[in-house]
C-alpha cells in the first residue's frame, strides 16, 4: 500500500512537523511502500501532482530541518470540495489519482476547511465502497477547532506573540512621555492568540494592560475610557487587539476569499488614529502580520513535538482501519501538563469554530483572567535547537522545479 | 571619582550590552567609586535624576540578563543641546549635577544626535577648564554613523531582518498563484538595514528579488517594470524596501485611500496598493516595525559582544585622559573577520550620515551586489544563550518606581 499526505490552509510553524510525523511513522510500517506528497493540498491529488517524499527527505537531519521549517513545504491551497451529491466530478478525479497510485490512505494536515474535505471525501468513499482511509491532522494558529484541547501551530504562534509583546513592552518604556501602543494580533472570529499574550501577566509584566477579543462586542467609547484609565496608571500603555474585533462599518475592506472570509486589515491603524484624535498622546500600532505564523526560530518545542506526534498517530489510526477521523489532543492532567492523542469524527470538527470560554475573559471584557493562564502556559514551553547557517536559521526546501 | 552613563535615541538590542560594558569595566577600575545611571539620557543629568547602578545590577547573572534585554534600561530621550555660546543655562545645570555627584567621566551611548551632545559638552568643559571627560559610545540600527565600520545594534537588527525575510519567503511560497510580498524595513535616509537582507543570496535564496534603498531615486514606473520582470521568473516575488525611499509627492503627506484613511506608515502599503491596481495579482505588505530593533531573542552574538567591548573600551579611554571622543570599530581583516576599537573626535561623527557605498548597489539600482555581502555577513554571526522563563525570554528591568 502507498499513502499520500497533503498540507492545506494558512501557514504555521508546525505543519511540516506533522508531515515529518506522518513520514517517520510510515517509514516504520512495513505495509506502507511509497509515501507521496500532494503538491498544493488536495489540488495535487485532483491534478495527479504528487512527489515521492522518500526521494526528497533523505536523512534524519532532513527530518529535523523540516520540523524547524515554517509554512508548508508541499505548498497549500484554499480549495473547498463541492457537495458530492450535487457534483461528484472532482471526487472522481481524486479517486482516479488515488487508485492509479495505489494509495490506501490519505492524510490531510489543515484547519477547519480541510476537515470538511476529510469529512466529505471519507463519506464519498464509504458510499462508493472504496477502501481508502482519510484522516485529518489539525493545524491552525487560530486554535479555533472544536473537540481538541488545542491545535498544532497555536503554541508556537502564542510563544512568538508573547515574546514579541514583551520586547515591545521594553521598546515602549524608553521615553518619559505617556504613550499608547496597539498590537494587532491574528484571529478573525476567535481571540485565542490575542488572549495568549496575557501569559506575560504570569511573568510579572503588567502589560498587556488591555486585551480585546472578537468574543466580546467592541465599543470605541468604552475603549477610549479603558485607555484613559490605564494611562492614569501606566506611562506606556500596551493594548493587544484581535484583527477580528467588530469595529464601526467601513473599516474592514470587505474583500472575500474562496471560503467567504472577509479580508481584514487596519484595526490597529484604525484604533491608533482614534487615540491620536481623541487623546492626542504619542500612539503607534504594530501589526504582527505573518511573522506570528512563520517565526519558526522561536517555535515552541512542546508544539513542534506534539505536531509530529499527532501526525504519527494519524498513520496508526488509518492502519487500524479508521477513516473520516480527525486526530485531537485531550489534556488529561494540568500539573504536570499531560495530553493524550485521540480521534473524533471529522463531522464534529468541520465547519465549526471554538471560541474563548466566557470565564477566560474578565467581566469588563477588556482583559484575560489569571485563571486562564494555566491553559496557555504549557503550550509555549521549550525551544528547538535551531539549525543555523551563516547566522540565519536554515530551512528545508524542495526545489521549485520539483514542485512545478 | 564617580562616573555616569546614559542611553539615548531609539532602542536597539545592543544598548544595554554597552551599558554592561561600561559597568563591568568600571567595577574593575580601583579609581572609580560610584557608577551612576542617568535616567532618560542627558535629561537625567540635567534634572539630577540618577540611579546608583551598583545597587541595581548585583550579579554576573544580572549583567548577562541585561546584555540580552532590548531597548534602554535607563530610559531614553531625544534632547539636543543648544549652542552654549547662545545659551549655556542647561550646560550649567549639567555641570552642577556632575560636580555635586563628583562625576569625573560621563559616557553617552547613542546615535548621531548624542554624539553632538558629546561634542558640545566636551568643548564646553574644555572652555570652562572643567576636568570631566565625555565619551560617546555609538549605537543605531541604521548603521549610518561615519568613521566606524559599523554601529552596535546594527548586526542584531540585520540578523532579525534577514531571518524574518527568510521566514516570509517560506510563508509566501505556499500558494500556486503568483504573488508579490513587499517588506518595509527601517531606514529613513540610509539603506543599510534594507540592504542587509541581501545576505539571503549567500544562502541560496533568490529572494529578496528586488531591494530599494533611499540612496537611489525611486520611480513607480521602473518599480512596476521590475516587479513584472521578476514575476516572469518567480511565482512569489519578495521586495525589500526602505521606509525612506522617495515616493511620488503626496504619499507621505497623507494620500487618502478608498475608505478615507490616510496612509500613515506609507511606503509598503502604498506600493501594495499600486501593485494591486496596476498588476492585479495577490499582493501584501509587511512592516517589520519596532520588532527589527527590539527582537533580542534573535540577537547577533557578534553584535552584543562588540557592543559590550566598545563600552568597556570607552571607560579605558576616559581613564587615559581622553575626552570629546567617540569609540569606533575598524575592520582590520575580512577573513577571518577582525575588528579593533579606536577613537575619533566626536565632531567627526556628530550630525553626519554615512550612506551605502555606490558599489554596494547594482547598476540597475534595484538590488544589492554579491560583493557587498562580505561586509554584512560577519556582523550577524552567533547567537546568545537566551535566558528563558516559562517559555518566554526573560528581561532585566528596573522597577518603574526607581526610575520615577
Amino acid at each position: 500500500m502507498n499513502i499520500a499526505v497533503a498540507q492545506s490552509g494558512g501557514p504555521t510553524c508546525a505543519i511540516n512537523a506533522s508531515l515529518v510525523g506522518v513520514f517517520k511513522e510510515a517509514l516504520k510500517e512495513p505495509q506502507i511502500d511509497a509515501i507521496f506528497g500532494s503538491v498544493n493540498g488536495i489540488e495535487g491529488i485532483i491534478h495527479n501532482h504528487l512527489v515521492d517524499l522518500k526521494t526528497l527527505i533523505l536523512t534524519n537531519d532532513d527530518m529535523e530541518l523540516l520540523r524547524q521549517t515554517p509554512s508548508t513545504v508541499l505548498g497549500s491551497c484554499r480549495y473547498k470540495l463541492p457537495d458530492y451529491s450535487e457534483d461528484d466530478s472532482v471526487y472522481k478525479k481524486i479517486l482516479e489519482t488515488l487508485e492509479q497510485r495505489q494509495i490506501g490512505a490519505f492524510f490531510y494536515i489543515g484547519g477547519n476547511d480541510s476537515m470538511d474535505t476529510v469529512n466529505k471525501l471519507s463519506e464519498y468513499f464509504r458510499q462508493e465502497s472504496v477502501d481508502i482511509k482519510v484522516i485529518g491532522i489539525p493545524k491552525t494558529i487560530d486554535n479555533d477547532l472544536c473537540i481538541t484541547d488545542h491545535t498544532p501551530g497555536f503554541g508556537s504562534a502564542a510563544k512568538y506573540v508573547a515574546a514579541t509583546m514583551r520586547e515591545i513592552v521594553r521598546d515602549s518604556s524608553v521615553y518619559s512621555i505617556p504613550s499608547v501602543t496597539i498590537v494587532e494580533v491574528m484571529g478573525r472570529h476567535a481571540g485565542w492568540l490575542t488572549a495568549s499574550s496575557a501569559v506575560l501577566h504570569a511573568l510579572g509584566e503588567t502589560a498587556p494592560h488591555l486585551i480585546y477579543v472578537p468574543e466580546r462586542s467592541f465599543s470605541l467609547d468604552a475603549f477610549m475610557r479603558d485607555v484613559r484609565q490605564e494611562m492614569a496608571k501606566h506611562k506606556a500603555v500596551i493594548v493587544a487587539v484581535s484583527e477580528g474585533i467588530e469595529v464601526p462599518e467601513g473599516v474592514q475592506s470587505g474583500v472575500v476569499d474562496n471560503f467567504g472570509h472577509k479580508y481584514l486589515s487596519g484595526i490597529g491603524k484604525y484604533l491608533e488614529e482614534a487615540v491620536r484624535k481623541e487623546i492626542g498622546c504619542k500612539v503607534r500600532s504594530i501589526e504582527l502580520n505573518v511573522m506570528q505564523r512563520c517565526s519558526s526560530h522561536l517555535s515552541s518545542k512542546t508544539d513542534i513535538d506534539e505536531a509530529e506526534a499527532i501526525g504519527s498517530e494519524g498513520v496508526k489510526c488509518a492502519l487500524n482501519g479508521d477513516t473520516g477521523k480527525v486526530m485531537v489532543f485531550r489534556r488529561v492532567n494540568e500539573m504536570p501538563y499531560t495530553i493524550v492523542i485521540e480521534t473524533t469524527s471529522a463531522a464534529n470538527i468541520a465547519n465549526n469554530e471554538k471560541f474563548l470560554p466566557d470565564d477566560f475573559i474578565t467581566p469588563s471584557g477588556n482583559n484575560i483572567c489569571d485563571s486562564a493562564l494555566s491553559y496557555f502556559l504549557p503550550l509555549i514551553q521549550g525551544e528547538l535547537n535551531t539549525i543555523m547557517e551563516q547566522g540565519i536559521p536554515k530551512h528545508f526546501a524542495i526545489q521549485e522545479s520539483v514542485l512545478k
